[in-house]
């Protein structure tokens, strides 16, 4: 009999399940005006493909729309684009993660007490990119040691560090520890959220103990990739997928006997459902 | 042909140089007065004796004066000591290392601006005593990794950190890591004296091209003992040594062709000079 075991945290972390009861909310409030979402509110294809079949639309662009109502999503805004909503006649809905809002706050605090900010993170996420508008001139965003080469020792005493809320514990740690040589004071922010750290935890103790392992989640997701690699670490059985429908039967044989499945913050939980029971029939 | 190698950065730091000279001006300036150190002014027996025999004494305890001249140590003294000083028709020579007064200051500071702090270094070290007096209560001297298990994860959401100057920065960094996972912000100052890292770092070097290598210094000398430390690891022949006296001949043979010299931050020139000279005779 095989068995299918599901990470203890797995799915949606609070900022999310929060910015998804927000747009149902939205969409019960404001049933008669248009409502779009500034870029996908979640990086998950088919949760986004549902809201556009219930008329929530995807836009990337504010100029495309002129009234309604906008959604901005967990990973936060940029600064400029906050400004322009708010010249505009449109209502505005902030589903920013409160904890993503906690560390745009301490990039703004960080730079008015006088210290550069570097943000440890991916430099093309929209939440790191976000981040970086909170204090555009003074933040410097630092995704692997190579981005630390160029750091001048004699330029700065003090440094704040803050880091994109999904990154790796043990990556954010590596990062300052590199950056310890530099500066007579570094003034460390962990602002990594503890869901993030709890789904990683589960998927990789998890993966210590199965056949094969699948974790799901939107391609575009940088928590899913993450948790995907760090499995991927322990187990070299991991695969990444973003539904059943990804699944490849063959990798899964009579000696298959612990499938463990693990979901990055952005996964709904009917996906999840989705490849258990797809799994159980295989 | 043995040959004898001091490593690059061996013995008086700036801290000490700048003490031994104020000792000789102060020698000079008042001569006719008694003049003494409160407790020994470097952590090195035979500089200590030497001044002794020029006539300046050390004193334990400041009740055994009540006239002349006093040199504060290179380490610094307890705040309060401060105070009965001030107190006292004595005339008050302050030799602590300019280093070790601005980590006193950071202490002051992380505490005004409500961080408790933690102090990375030995519990029972001069230096250590004066940085947790400048904030007595708020104060925690972290020694290693058991130090660190009272911490109650939920009290205090920021911390301040400073380390004893001539700690050895792996184990500063090693235990930032271990109190991150605690806090919410983490300001650290790296206190960590230049020359103690030079030292160290020139003494490792040398350890790895050696037969057999001899540190120098008091065996009361923290940093000389750390030194011996951290070239053991690198080098099982290494050998703690205060004076040409400790040196066992018998480690010497034929097939020693390279012996390494390194010393402690509190080593005077003339016992390294002595060392070497005796090496070469042997």
């Amino acid at each position: 009999m095989r068995k299918i075991v599901i990470a203890e945290h797995s799915g949606f972390c609070f900022g999310v399940k929060r910015a998804m009861n927000m747009i149902s909310d939205v969409s019960t409030e404001y049933k008669n005006m248009p409502i779009c979402t500034l870029g996908p509110i979640i990086h998950n294809p088919q949760a986004v493909e549902k809201l556009r079949n219930s008329g929530i639309n995807v836009i990337e662009n504010i100029n495309e729309i002129d009234k309604g109502v906008i959604i901005l999503r967990t990973h936060g805004v940029e600064k400029n684009l906050m400004h322009k909503l708010e010249n505009k006649e449109i209502t505005v809905i902030d589903a920013t993660c409160p904890f993503v809002r906690r560390a745009q706050e301490y990039v703004v605090k960080l730079h008015k007490e006088g210290y550069p900010v570097f943000v440890i993170g991916e430099k093309n996420h929209p939440e790191v990119k976000a981040l970086k508008s909170q204090a555009k001139n003074n933040v410097t965003v630092i995704q692997n040691e190579s981005d630390l080469k160029n750091i001048e020792k004699s330029k700065n005493t003090k440094i704040g560090v803050i880091s994109q809320t999904t990154q790796d514990l043990a990556h954010y740690k590596e990062m300052v520890m590199m950056i310890f040589d530099y500066y007579k004071e570094i003034r460390i922010f962990n602002t990594i959220c503890n869901a993030t750290s709890q789904i990683q935890k589960s998927a990789v103790e998890l993966a210590k103990k199965v056949d094969v392992m699948f974790i799901i989640g939107g391609y575009n997701s940088a928590n899913t990739k993450r948790l995907y690699e760090l499995c991927k670490r322990i187990h070299s059985r991991t695969y990444h997928i973003e539904t059943e429908k990804n699944i490849d039967v063959s990798i899964i044989s009579d000696s298959t006997k612990v499938i463990g499945i693990a979901a990055g913050a952005s996964t709904p939980d009917w996906i999840i459902e989705n490849v258990k029971n797809y799994l159980k029939k295989i």
